[in-house]
């Protein structure tokens, strides 16, 4: 049985318990104390050296880091070969999302991080850089149901806890009507489940 | 024929021109200038509106992200089929490394930013940030020649430059014996090339 080390508040850890369950894909959840920080003790370490959650278990394969554990889990359990398909051109539209979705959507967590938790980080920045890829998706999305293909790809898992939880960051979603339209399709994928924080209806926010 | 848009001094760059080589693949640049951020022009936001190197082009697809132009050119030209293996277990390790290189190692890169172009970034706290993640790597080289599997592969080019031009951003890799020896174990891919900055024997450093 596949083993997820999680954290409900995480969205890192969320985006792979969604894909889990569009694959249909059985698994258990040992829980992580993220408000206690009990991902960066040495015991913790021994699975990821880098501190951070998720990691997945899968047999003798252990993985970190949402993006390479969402690659795996999607060419490994993905009858469809849609989540991540096998040719070369998707994968590489895809993989720019994952890259989005690692790397600037995470100025709106990091906002979340000091609006719950208080973390001393510098708010107005990460709100403002969150902002600017916000513009990016939203002009993107004009004429795009979904970011990298013209369905749902772990690119836009990749992209959407961090994009769907912003107002927890005090980061509104009220300028981008093409990502809320975006958020609401994803809420329609078979299998879709949500997580605390991200609202049922988002054209509500 | 494949367009990269290119700068020399880019690390980011370098990691794509290097697998280009490596896999002989064919290729032009369209020189970008990286130190009066012509990437962060309206005209350049038509080719990647996150403003940043490199872009590839490909016929009709073109790409952002050094990780994602790296999966894709793997995926098309790589015949050996061991650069990013079509095997869901191998691509989830190395897609780890491919986020590492992406992410942590991107603070050795700020470091460089701040003593070759005086960006205005906080030195000591990149270059704690660095060794955090140089000792990461250096224990987890203890007993490996690779970082991802037991031959290269696109996540040692993702780790590569940045952790090769440490010593521009004023980081010594002197402690990390095991980093020195993965260097130079680089260095001997057939096809390698190098980029300035990059001792052409880091033991020396």
């Amino acid at each position: 049985m596949i083993k997820l080390y999680d954290s409900e508040l995480s969205g890192s850890c969320y985006k792979v318990r969604l894909l889990l369950h569009i694959l249909k894909v059985s698994y258990e959840t040992i829980a992580v104390d993220f408000i206690s920080k009990e991902q960066k003790t040495p015991k913790f370490a021994r699975l990821n050296p880098f501190g951070e959650l998720p990691v997945l278990e899968d047999g003798d394969l252990r993985l970190r880091d949402a993006q390479a554990i969402m690659i795996y889990l999607a060419r490994k359990y993905d009858k469809s070969n849609t989540w991540f398909p096998d040719a070369a051109g998707p994968m590489g539209e895809i993989a720019q999302w994952l890259s989005t979705g690692g790397n600037e959507i995470m100025n709106a967590a990091g906002a979340r991080l000091v609006k719950l938790l208080n973390y001393p980080l510098d708010l107005a920045r990460l709100q403002a850089r969150a902002h600017a890829v916000f513009q990016i998706m939203d002009d993107h999305l004009a004429d795009r149901e979904f970011l990298a293909l013209g369905y749902p790809t772990i690119g836009d898992i990749a992209c959407f806890p961090y994009t769907a939880l912003a107002g927890e960051g005090d980061i509104s979603l009220k300028p981008y009507s093409n990502i809320l339209r975006w958020i609401d399709r994803m809420k329609g994928i078979p299998g879709f489940i949500s997580m605390p924080g991200i609202p049922a209806i988002q054209a509500m926010v």
